[in-house]
């Protein structure tokens, strides 16, 4: 992959020579005995960040979800969210194969959610229908373009959530991405959910990790849920190293993401394929109105040095972040407006 | 209850005289043994109306559709069905909390199925994202109003399940009713369907006793689902005699409920609460614009001598069914009237 | 099998003409709706028979300790059982693919427990190993030759259920006949355990049913539970009759089934195969030392008319019931002693 | 924990200064995409190692056993191992949680496993039982006293799995112990096996890390579950460059390990509380005659500079490891023995 542009996804970037030197120098210990100094201090400045008490590691994205809703939805009980929620399409169907947790979703569109049809959809709790449990959200939507909600929008819902007596989730892979984009700072998200998971190793570059933020009774048990997931590991120091580097040194400089999803946006848009705005990192392509399908695109673009994500049959993704620069871009700006224009 | 008109379900119907001579005569055996004889010829009766191989009692329609959806939804893979069918709403959640079954829904309006929305939900089946594996629709539909998919839709909804590898169930508790509505044969419906649930004990008045339909290898595999579901009754003859009896009389008599139901519908319109157009036996109301609300409404009701169902802080429903007479709905009509007026 | 004396299990009972009677003329209702007359009479009886606040009409034994196994083991904690405990063996695993439910067991012999070996399997509530929840006991045991569990070892087992916290589940589907052998009062047995599941279908005649027995709080979840499990049934009392007729006439008289069960024991003893003493309706079988292998016997007996039950290689098991008379035991008697001469 | 010495686990070790080189300089991709190189370098190492086609790696041996379990045993089917298996006792109840998976155990006696008796407790595949489909055994056995299973009785298990048609898994944390202990290949190991766990972060000294081993289908699959529990990550290759240098460094000095566990017990010995042979590089204790119970001697231990692991009310172990030093040990000897002596 060493001279294509990759633009699948940000999960792609290697870690910076800065990370690679603060994993090399860690303080390290057995993390399952709770005696790892780098994760401790991790935890408490996630924790601290979001406005909550406490914070927890998780080896992957989809283990911090899925921790958190086994936290909020008892087995056989319900979780609403999107029909195009990461945590119904990309964690494989661990909520109902692992958590027992029944899921109806509403259609995607975008990031927009609608707090009086999420409403409509509450079941009461009771003998007859299962019952409602809780709302997840996702910010920045990841299928949904890398929209951002809006801060009342979310403040709605909360008064949804509390109306019904439903924990609010927030899968937060890319909450940075939000709070950059719209100036909201992380506390001001984190106060409106009961749990939230939140990514070092996509926009911000660690290689490894997120975390499961809530809480300090939903942590503890966190902690047991996270042993019986398989995620209880030893020394991760060395990995919460990156974590606290990233968090030093690439949350605002998102916005220069942002700003080069918006050259690619501006490139490809006059082919009618741009599939929805571009708030920050992701560039959402629809080319049902275009002669490639996404796969033929995909393979187009490929041999023109870029890599992009298919989604679906006319769907397709391209995404910037830290492993990339200035120049990269006008490269592949380049490179899709010929792929487009053939 | 004795004195009120019961128009909140048809599961309350008693068994009538012949049923019970049915009952107490049947012959029998231990059926985990596979020696009784009544439910054996109820279980070939079944299979041959829907043109399948074979078919299996369970003592519940929520049973015989989570054994269905066991058969044909592996672990952790995906179902596609609407927000309001049963198997995601009244069954308690078993589908994730015991299949391990993830869903994603599409909005239900009615009985209405959009197959090119189905189709455009799919997953596919790979690593990244959850494989879809069946499409569940519901015939008649209890919350959608009892209302009738269309045979072409469904022929449709086929095709896309075709196209895509799926396998498709039909929750038929009210199929009977679709049959009688539509004029469309059972089995024309049936081979239209991997997997079918139907009911004895809603619309056909028997006390107890759905099937699981379907090839003789799924309804083997289905014989083993139930024993693990807790199913795996012994002399299952004395409520086979029942159903068998059902079959023979009670079907075709479903045109009495449903014009039964018509009469309600004609009753109750001109207030506005009528949520949608009447198909078969059941009337489904929309209290938005009305005064009372669903509770209150109910309560009013019953002080008339009418049980009625809630289904939602505005939404409430009325059933006729076999212990209802011509003489019983006139009277239900004008408490209702008297009801809605106040 | 009309010609055939059935002694492979006391569930191949066919209703009595007493039972068809009380099933014929029962009041019913709708159980979902809580209305079933026959069923609540029936509940408060057997809750009342075994000093308990509750018990809940279930469709089979199975389901009975399933339900009640899911109220005292959360999802992931443990049960602690013996090896060949029906609940881990004869219920298709359903307490881990249903419940979740972790297990570890003891070696079973007969019906032997030993309260200090139970207690030193216990595992510590805590974050590194698998929170032990509960033990489950089995009286009568029926892989363990009918035998019964005398009331000081129970007594002593529920000692070490209070000193680790543990709740005790009694899988009594032949309780009664211990109640029979051992002259110990239902109630007796029903005070030491938090939750028990009896059965109406084996020994005591009834076609279909059983009940989970236990505090009204625990009791309120089984029927939730219940309905999850696709156990909630409509009109009821037609099956609650027959159970509440097989409590009132077929309880005392088990003393017959030990009494034949004796008989055939003694006409088999002299071939060296019984498998350890005979209490109760069951008489265990062990082929080892004999030329004939359990399914070579099993032919063989049934060749000269009558029916056993193989339950592994070289163990097998004979049973008495209400459909047996003291001329069929002695006819049985001559048929065994025949195949096992030969 | 700096100046204690620290006898609780293999785990606590922390990275060498070797290691750490090797994390810093690793070559990195982002292997959900499968574009790792390092950590595709290290699967394929170890799957030649052990004789097999693949492997897989995972962030812990708790998920490295249940991804592994989960491919041998279908959801509801039945698990055997001893009572006091890692993956029945320290996996928090995974294997029935996640995977449904039913479990019955034998009892734990050290190491040993009699063949014959687990040969025994295999139910038939039918449709009254549940269908026994594994075998599960620990080498080295961590409760067991870091006890071996002789190659001997490993190869019969093989039989007694291949006559029943079962698959056969080894929770291979410690296998590289037992493979220097009994001078026994590793791929002499393998081939005996389905499907097998090891672990890097143990004996081995890595940070982070377990891999699954076995056929490629398997290992496919594995891939899948992997991702399905929240164990797919990212740039993996920092955490494989670790275990590619343990491999590399810390197997053969494993031998050091046992000498220095050896030196352990001899000096606790004459105390009484050896609980059995050291074979390897676990001293495990019993402490019911002495006047100490478990928490007790830790206590005492810790003070006096040593810490140990409590592993039930009389109880105890002690494990030596990449971090300790020759002085070290003798150190400890003189802690514990003035310990017991008190």
């Amino acid at each position: 992959m060493a001279d294509l542009i990759d633009l699948r996804s940000d999960t792609v970037t290697r870690p910076t020579a800065g990370m690679r030197e603060a994993m090399a120098t860690a303080e390290v210990g057995d993390d399952v005995y709770g005696e790892d100094p780098t994760v401790a201090a991790l935890e408490a400045e996630v924790a601290t960040l979001f406005g909550h008490e406490a914070a927890l590691f998780a080896p992957t994205g989809s283990m911090a979800n899925q921790i958190a809703l086994q936290l909020v939805v008892p087995v056989g009980d319900e979780l609403l969210c999107d029909a195009d929620a990461h945590v119904v399409t990309y964690e494989i169907g661990a909520a109902a194969a692992y958590g027992g947790i029944s899921s109806r979703t509403w259609p995607a569109v975008g990031a927009e959610v609608d707090p009086d049809l999420v409403a409509a959809m509450v079941r009461p709790d009771g003998y007859f229908a299962v019952p409602t449990r809780a709302i997840a959200v996702e910010q920045t939507h990841n299928r949904g373009g890398g929209g951002v909600i809006p801060l009342p929008t979310l403040r709605r819902l909360r008064e949804v959530a509390d109306e019904h007596g439903l924990a609010l989730h927030c899968d937060g892979a890319r909450i940075w991405h939000a709070h950059v984009a719209d100036g909201v700072p992380l506390h001001e998200y984190g106060r409106l959910f009961d749990t939230l998971s939140v990514c070092l190793s996509k926009g911000l570059g660690a290689p490894i990790g997120s975390l499961v933020v809530g809480s300090a009774e939903k942590v503890a048990r966190a902690r047991f849920v996270r042993k019986r997931m398989g995620g209880g590991m030893r020394q991760v120091g060395v990995l919460a190293a990156a974590g606290r580097y990233a968090l030093a040194h690439h949350v605002e400089r998102l916005a220069e993401d942002h700003a080069r999803a918006a050259r690619l946006a501006e490139a490809v848009a006059p082919f009618g394929v741009l599939a929805g705005p571009v708030r920050t990192n992701i560039v959402p392509l629809d080319l049902t109105k275009h002669p490639l399908d996404a796969k033929q695109f995909a393979a187009a673009a490929r041999a023109e040095g870029v890599l992009v994500s298919v989604l679906g049959p006319r769907t397709a993704r391209l995404v910037t972040h830290l492993d990339l620069t200035d120049d990269a871009i006008t490269r592949a700006t380049e490179s899709l407006t010929h792929t487009l224009r053939a």
